[in-house]
């Protein structure tokens, strides 16, 4: 099976370097294997196959694991057993006692701030061995050059394979996974140690070999990453720590503390978790993210002091400029300049990055020769990379020499670099001499690092690294407004300020402004503003500031997604997109035009025959029971692992053995022929004994457990796709794709409890298929099916607006559609997703569903909503097709 | 009619002087007014009844249009005319396409810096009145005192007695109220241009007396105002001002507003609104916040710079801090030590407020006394406030002659007061000289000040004018950190840091992070941090701030609720509570252990009849629809103001004119004696045509318009009270309670246009009984009555914790308790916060229903919340009793 784990790798592989679709590739993935599966011939022994699909599971089962946890307001079965049922009574007094959110937030921010300081450490330490190695060399510029360009390349290298390696899941910035799982999306394999260890190890590789990335996205996935290992390892002692929505808002207050403990700014981390990751934010959870945020930034900075880097606790670049005058009023356009070309910069940057994975995507040749030498994309960008920045080369017009934080400290400094064009009159003093040049104006190296910065982030973010975005586009926004400051001092030398004293202007104070300003609009957040505030430590620029990033916001939103959406949009996560600023004609949709009409459901007399045929062509986490096909009242939903279980139980060995064993005890006592009618009727009951005895099992031992699934190995699958080819054909894959899942569930603990039974199977495949065929004809026995009696419902005249609140507000996933009581359609995300980017594109063209537009003219969206009963009686009487109806009359009124 | 309005503000006043009973008392009145006028006779003639409704109605109406608009969710029915919707479709082009939301942000933003600027250069010249005028008179003492005590003395009184007499609902800081709005709970008669106006000039005159009193609590509210009045100008050019949902939104955006430009601090603003005011927040609206804000406060700060006080945009509190080294890693414990006392400190704050307000209003001497003299109380406050601060008397001993402002700039001044416990040897500039006294220490002073400040100022905030809390903590909260401060640079007269430079101990530093800690204590915020930052320009000492609030809350909340909460609970303002801090153990009661099983219906064959009984012995805003009293399953719920429309149309004039002149019109065709049937069949075909009118004359007019409600002049409340004595006994008042409710819904201006008709009503008395009696008798007709299809529902597992995040989430104000669709309760917004009530005291005594404990033991939530089905559907079978389905259900488990 060598060759199968390299495939999948391989598969993984192209996921996150190329940004790959979620859902589907896995689904194509289960249908491939599931494919090779039945080719390789459906006589092979039990024992050849199960290993075969325990394999498999190994890979899958996350994923079927999160399906069955769900989203926060479902039923989620923590596998429990008896022994940590015991272990939690015990420990639950002690642990109530202690008051347990508090010390798990200390616990977080106390490790996130190790984390963050050692990662730090690691960093400079790389970035000093590279420059040691350079400065060593300079006898030879081609052994320089040579030191300068693999020193990167091989840290980079390292760095994507490494993290394709252990947790391909790890690449990227991860506040767009962060955002999808705190919307109630779990994806689970997002947050696993291995994913936690190959992010810390890949970020500081990435970041240690001095390319344009940045930590503070990586850190938010490992802050959470960090919230949900403790999480687990906290739940060996509580069980607090089972409950789906603690642990949703834990992982809320660890974003907060991923940029808390990067910046050391604990109330823009805050803020900028919750910017980034929020759609409705729970203000009781606010003091969990300031209380971990604040704590974390606290350790970080005083290990700091502890380290001797510094004297006190102060800020992380700490700006010094004149308190009295900060800046004079009329320089205020100049700030708004900055905020609107700030704007125009982060649409910009967005886009480009775009642009540039679509386009190695899209070119086949060029993503089939990456494909295969998985590792050359890396190594070619950052070679390209930092082949541009060489010091001696091009470097030199544009401060190559410099880390990005020694650039940003320059770029904060408090003098003025030029004066009246002429930057030689000054001194520049340590570093900042990387930005003067004997025969190019300062000017010109801001433009040149400007430029071609911007260009190599937005590149650089697309290597499949642990790497964000924020801090080179923080540094790129502070060149920006160095650029517009010097040019203002310039301008001003006097500065503008007319009666009485002189107030130079002071560019530093631009350059803090361009950040926030620029990564605002890349971003679209405006806590930006508190970022540079916590990490310059001052506050007098304010109001610049606070102006600046606002208009940049406005120009930005106005153009592109935020970067974050964007990564969403390309690696289409489930995620719902906002509703734009101000698009009011939003109320004028209803979910009657978005929703599916055609409904899968259950009625709560069906066969297990009618499940079987439901659960194979759809593939919804849950199905609707309604009472019956005709009156179709809605009773609740039942979640797909549920049915697959029932069906399993009806269809499984243990249930085949019984039979068998009934049939042999009849046997034995009458020796005669025993009709099929008696026989049946007597394993119906037996049956139900078994059934009563396991719930009551159940119940008294661990009652989180859902009903145990047993394998069903010759069972399900075969039935349907050897021995019914006909009623199915062969083409549709789905169809083993269910069976493959319903394998899934198996436990393989379980299957060596099942053969120790005292009788023989020796049905032949021929009987075991009669077996079945006469099992799938029974009446399904939902005694121990766990149903959801009130699934989340909405009316067809529900307006979308209304719809996206609740949707996002309750993290729902899908909502039927009711019509007093009863089911006439479904919404899911999917649906409402393409409402709302179809309504509104980015361009400014909007498309509409065609049953909009004749609402528009004179009625209020508050009178619609309320159908009048009299329609809604009439047509409850007059209903004769029980799956849509409300289509005859929804064309009605589009006329 | 004088003297009703004389007991009614006496009524008004008792409430908002002794925060009073918002909703009880509105309801004892209508009782009391219903009594009086039961008394007085009811054969007085028609004219004279109305005219004294139509007095009440000018109180009253404000409640009925608040109960018809409901919270945002449901259908609000503008008042709208066709005029307005010519208008409106007109400007609607050009309103969207200028982008309405920011041009609102903006006005808002610039009406709100200008009354902020306003409301302050008021103050300061009030407060230099005072100066000067006690200044002027230093040669006696007597005079001087005088002139101290009577000055402040009148602008209370005048401030309360303007209040009260223009809107008493201008009393008190407001923010419990805007709380409590943006709940989802709509108090119109908060929003009103009476109370903006009484609120400012109230606020203003409040201040201006010198008494310890804030302005930003009422800057919240009037900012609010200023939102509500500007979307109702706004909504004369557009449509989009007429929506609910944008309406909360743009007040949470209003709350930030006046935070923002109340202290110059846009970031601050918002997060103290948000934190403050919200439960849930929507991050899609935090722009609307920042920019509305950061607007505000820039204009408010540049008004000050061309008013030239200020050379340039600065903050308003500006602080001078060394920056290299703001604080030393060893004074931490000394901030840790103010954060916690501060903690208690605010507590204690709260603790006393409300220990003063529920004395004054327990003591029935006291308070009869207080009633008659209405303005005595405020007056007395005042006196004895301003006595003890006359700065030749006690006020030497407590700097009591500075003003706020100008306490809070020596507190957070740059230099220390006391080395060694000895003051003498520094200089003390300006203002700060007034911490100075020959025989007594600074420290002395401090204390006598901290003390005496902090029961002035709970005493104070008890009066009602408009006034808040959060200035007064915040400086007696800076005097808090000064004390310590100068007592660590005693302690430490050279600094604790020990290798290298010597770093004096700054106590200015400490007076921020006290200042920080209590004000966060009393409102239960963090934000208070960042405001200090904006107020002060320096971000140096953020993490002692946040550690010291952080755990000023940790505290405070484990004690007593927030001020705001305080005031919402002695007010009963209709608020639900939060959840504690990790109260868990509220996963484990249910909705069915609260809710109310005796639920109020109507069903779909009912007559008006049942409406009218249902009407009178309930007073629930929304009443279920059910589709038979057997079935029992749900089919929306209608808003009582509908009903009640329908009853009246049933019961009204103009059917009865038209009854008549049916008759007469029958009486000469005919001129024999008509059957009674036939003319009731015809009566009723009439009927039905004028209805169908009325409709489509709705939809094509104004289809926001509800039903126009036609007063029953003799109609409803004679046929009960009059007419059916035995039915109804006399003394239950409810009863005319409600006929005057339906009366409130007539507006005077239709009576006029119904006279004109062509018949005469010359029914007498006896006859129009009886023709009542058999209108009421008819089947309830529900064409034109606007229904919700989908109210709220939950199923009787849901968990408390879930129920009240669903209602805090969607602002619910009460929501069905279904099984399988068949109505079994309703839990309401009073149930729900009695459950969170009894299960959590603040004392930390745990009373909890009786059914919810049985469950604690084994069984995890998830489990119980999936109702299994079979149970449901046994239920659903074997039901006979329509009413209490569950209840021997309940009654068993409970065994």
């Amino acid at each position: 099976m060598a060759g199968d784990g390299t495939d999948q790798r391989a598969l993984q592989y192209e996921q996150t370097l190329m940004y790959g679709r979620y859902t589907q590739e896995l689904g194509v993935y289960a249908k491939e294997e599931a494919a090779r599966l039945r080719e390789s011939g459906q006589r092979r022994s039990v024992s050849e196959r199960s290993r075969n699909l325990d394999l498999l599971e190994y890979d899958k089962g996350r994923c079927a694991k999160c399906r069955r946890s769900g989203y926060p307001y479902v039923l989620q079965p923590p596998a429990q057993d008896f022994l940590s049922v015991c272990t939690v009574r015990c420990q639950k007094f002690l642990i109530s006692r202690v008051g347990e959110d508090w010390i798990f937030l200390i616990l977080l921010g106390l490790v996130m701030a190790l984390v963050s300081w050692v990662v730090d450490f690691c960093i400079a330490i790389c970035l000093q061995a590279q420059k040691w190695m350079y400065g060593g060399l300079d006898s030879n510029v081609f052994l320089q050059y040579l030191a300068w360009v693999t020193y990167p390349v091989v840290l980079i290298t390292f760095s994507a394979g490494f993290t394709q390696i252990l947790a391909p899941q790890a690449v990227g910035s991860g506040i767009p996974e962060m955002k999808t799982i705190l919307r109630g999306v779990v994806l689970k394999e997002y947050l696993t140690f291995k994913t936690f260890v190959a992010k810390v190890i890949g970020l500081t590789c990435a970041l240690g070999s001095g390319m344009p990335l940045g930590k503070e996205g990586p850190f938010v996935h490992i802050a959470s990453l960090c919230a949900a290992l403790l999480s687990k390892f906290m739940s060996l002692f509580g069980g607090i720590y089972e409950n789906e929505s603690r642990n949703i808002e834990m992982l809320a207050a660890a974003c907060a503390v991923g940029v808390g403990c990067c910046f050391a700014a604990p109330i823009g981390g805050v803020l900028f978790s919750i910017e980034v990751t929020s759609t409705f934010f729970a203000v009781r959870n606010y003091w969990r993210g300031f209380f971990a945020a604040t704590f974390s930034a606290f350790i970080f900075r005083v290990l700091a002091v502890w380290n001797k880097d510094e004297e006190t606790i102060t800020a992380l670049f700490k700006t010094n400029f004149r308190l009295d005058f900060p800046f004079d009023l009329q320089e205020l356009p100049a700030f708004a300049v900055i905020g609107i070309a700030s704007g125009f910069g982060g649409a910009l940057f967005v886009y480009l990055n775009r642009l540039i994975v679509q386009f190695i995507r899209n070119q086949k040749a060029i993503n089939k020769f990456l494909m295969k030498k998985r590792l050359l994309y890396p190594a070619l960008v950052t070679l390209l990379v930092s082949t541009l920045t060489f010091p001696p080369g091009f470097g030199q017009f544009m401060a190559g020499k410099l880390t990005q934080k020694e650039a940003l400290v320059t770029l904060l400094d408090n003098h003025t670099w030029a004066k009246q064009g002429i930057a030689e009159e000054f001194d520049f003093l340590g570093n900042a001499q990387a930005w003067k040049h004997p025969q190019v104006n300062v000017f010109v190296t801001l433009v040149l690092f400007i430029v071609m910065k911007f260009w190599m982030s937005a590149l650089a973010t697309t290597i499949p690294v642990p790497c964000g975005a924020f801090m080179p586009v923080f540094v790129i926004g502070a060149a920006f407004g160095r650029l517009v400051g010097e040019s203002m001092a310039a301008w001003f030398p006097d500065g503008i300020h007319s009666d009485g004293a002189i107030y130079t202007i002071v560019p530093g104070g631009y350059a803090v402004v361009g950040a926030a300003a620029l990564s605002g609009a890349v971003t679209h957040t405006v806590s930006t503003s508190v970022i540079v505030f916590e990490l310059t430590g001052q506050i007098s620029h304010i109001l610049p500031v606070m102006i600046a990033v606002i208009l940049a916001n406005a120009v930005a939103q106005s153009l592109q997604p935020s970067l974050y959406d964007s990564i969403i949009r390309i690696k289409k996560l489930p995620y719902l997109p906002e509703l734009g600023w101000g698009h009011h004609e939003k109320y004028n949709i209803r979910v009657e035009d978005i929703m599916v009409r055609d409904v899968r459901y259950i009625t709560l007399n069906c066969c297990y025959r009618d499940l079987h045929n439901v659960l194979l062509t759809g593939h919804l986490k849950t199905l609707a029971l309604v009472e019956s096909a005709e009156s179709m009242i809605l009773l609740g939903s039942i979640e797909r692992a549920q049915l697959q279980s029932l069906l399993s139980q009806q269809l499984g060995r243990p249930r085949r053995l019984e039979f068998i064993r009934e049939r042999a005890a009849a046997e034995k006592k009458r020796t005669s022929v025993i009709s099929n009618s008696i026989s049946e009727e007597e394993n119906r009951r037996a049956s139900q004994e078994v059934r009563f005895q396991i719930s009551t099992e159940e119940s008294s031992f661990s009652p989180t457990r859902p009903v145990p699934q047993k394998p069903l190995k010759p069972a399900l699958k075969r039935s349907s796709v050897v021995e019914r080819p006909t009623e199915l054909p062969p083409n549709s894959n789905d169809n083993s794709g269910i069976a493959l899942k319903n394998l899934f569930c198996a436990s393989p603990e379980m299957e060596g409890l099942e053969d120790d039974g005292d009788v023989e199977d020796d049905m032949t495949i021929r009987e075991i298929a009669e077996w079945e065929e006469n099992q799938l004809d029974e009446q399904v026995n939902f005694n121990n099916c766990k149903i959801d009696p009130a699934p989340f419902q909405l009316v067809e005249r529900t307006s979308l607006h209304k719809t996206h609140t609740i949707f996002s507000l309750l993290g729902l996933d899908h909502a039927y559609v009711t019509s007093i009581g009863r089911l006439i359609g479904v919404v899911s995300l999917k649906e409402l997703r393409k409402a709302i980017e179809g309504s509104v594109t980015v361009k400014g063209v909007k498309v509409r569903p065609p049953l909009a537009s004749f609402r528009d003219s004179g009625t209020s969206s508050s009178e619609n909503e309320a159908t009048e009963l009299h329609k809604l009686w009439d047509r409850h009487k007059s209903m004769s097709l029980p799956r849509e109806p409300t289509s005859s009359e929804s064309e009605e009124k589009s006329q």
